[in-house]
């Protein structure tokens, strides 16, 4: 199996739904506001999780799709507003929505995507009290991501973020809403209560997971694969586990003579080989093999979970999404 | 019956729920900036209506609560966010979310407040294809609002704007919302379909006229009625209704004889003596009492909208509202 063909071809699928959905207001300023990171292309990873867990629990996966798209769309009004804060001027080459618009338009915009989501949330073809549910888990993973979000930004006026800490915002800034995906493709595919909690814990491990695996890429890949400098966690001083744990281990060995190595840390200004010198010593502490780990126990325990699906493509596929995501060096 | 007494004894009620349903989320700093402005009162207007309307149509209004709450905490996310992006600093004398816990965090306080919202509305105790149908009317309400709030920010530019563009404003940012309260009062009551359109129409016509009648009111009240200074409409250049009157008045007879007093307008400078010359000339042009005729013809068609429920004191509580809202002149 090819797992990016495979994306690609679900991906295309999410895509025509989604720019339907989006075909509300007649204010022309918002439309294209709300439609600029959505119509920017994505690799569709909610829906496709959605769709692929409601086939492989037994039924036509593209039930799932509205319920996809609805965190699909949140997922980008989350973008959206991420950029407003961080103030970020551009998202993958292209100008973030507040560059183009004003913070205004920006703000309402994300949360025009947030209602628009919970329309298409109302359109799932399944019975009322299943609609309840998923309307139910939905807003309490929406406000599990808003607390992520908030710790992700109080990290970073901080120096004393510990591990735990650091493994509850990610899966809340990331891994809840795959999780949700998960679990609404097992309850709109008509999956057992078991299944629905199985893919749930599913899609949440390998979430996490796959994001310790992006900060370890981060620091040991190149360029041209990371789409970004190399380093430039390093440069923005950004607190992923590998940097926590570095600096946990310092703090019991006693930090004082990297200090001018770790000043790199954080300024943006440090050249390559200052950079360098930082990645190498976060290697010496075990530190990058212990994100490594960590990444790679998480993506083991999320296969384990896939034992509750009887066999199929799909269940093949979920399982090598996961492989595919954590564990590659490139 | 004393209107206001009757609006404290509703707004009593909601305050015991509405603070229950913000009782989610155990990161404290989140907790705090979501719960700021509900936990500040206020008169509750919208719960009140979907509880009045759900009385009025023969059902206990206690059932309309949930609903009535989560449209109520989408108005308070609307206010977090519109006090960022109008970089306001207090709101009825206490300092704005974004003053007190900064930017990014109202942003995110205003989202977590929208998802407690819809988690409220799940527990709305009708059957799953009511609440479908409250999903999609909450979620096309929302976007309006969204369309409201963008179009009176681009108002704010220009000086062209026209009667028609006003009142679609008016109606998307502030009525609809109301109107949504009462429909869903209507669903939740068990009302007839009749009845659950007549009463979308009551509270969208009432709150253009509540609306426009404020404005008014902002020109004629003294300043202790208003709880703010008067003519701050003029020194903001605020484009009510009336100054679009004002302004398409003068484009027919030309403005040029009367450039000198409309300084004023826009002028956050602008001396007492200088607005009262704007508030003049605003009576003569016969603008204030075009905004009087047009927030007394939407109240009046408003009530005509009652006729469809049998008599109960809740009808008459809906229709002295209308008259306690629009009409009185202090």
């Amino acid at each position: 199996m090819n797992v990016l063909e495979e994306l690609a071809r679900r991906a295309k699928m999410v895509d025509a739904s989604l720019m339907e959905y989006l075909e509300v207001g007649k204010y022309e300023k918002l439309r294209k506001a709300v439609r600029h990171y959505p119509e920017a292309g994505g690799k569709r990873l909610r829906p496709s999780m959605a769709y692929t867990v409601a086939e492989a629990v037994g039924r036509n996966g593209k039930d799932a799709l509205p319920f996809g798209c609805a965190l699909e769309l949140i997922h980008n009004f989350t973008l959206v507003h991420d950029d407003v804060m961080d103030q970020d001027a551009t998202r993958r080459g292209r100008p973030t929505v507040h560059t183009l618009y004003g913070m205004p338009t920006a703000i309402i915009a994300g949360d025009a995507l947030f209602a628009i989501a919970y329309k298409v949330l109302a359109t799932t073809p399944v019975d009322g009290e299943r609609l309840r549910r998923l309307l139910a888990s939905l807003s309490d993973t929406v406000y599990l991501v808003a607390e992520g979000q908030q710790m992700d930004i109080d990290f970073e006026s901080r120096d004393d973020v510990t591990v735990e800490e650091y493994m509850e915002m990610v899966e809340k800034k990331t891994a809840v809403l795959f999780a949700c995906a998960a679990e609404g493709g097992a309850i709109i595919g008509g999956g057992t209560e078991d299944q629905i909690q199985d893919m749930y814990e599913y899609a949440r491990l390998s979430g996490i997971g796959f994001q310790i695996w992006d900060d370890v890429l981060g620091l040991i890949a190149n360029e041209k694969v990371l789409g970004k400098p190399v380093g430039s966690d390093i440069r923005n001083g950004k607190r992923t586990l590998i940097a926590v744990h570095a600096f946990e281990e310092l703090g019991r060995r006693g930090a004082r003579e990297h200090a001018e190595v770790l000043r790199a840390f954080g300024n943006e200004k440090a050249t390559d080989a200052e950079v360098r010198k930082v990645i190498a010593l976060f290697q010496e502490l075990g530190s990058i093999q212990h994100g490594k780990d960590v990444a790679l126990d998480y993506a083991a325990r999320a296969k384990e979970k896939l034992c509750c699906l009887p066999p199929s493509k799909e269940k093949d596929f979920l399982r090598e999404v996961v492989d595919f995501s954590v564990g590659r060096e490139k």
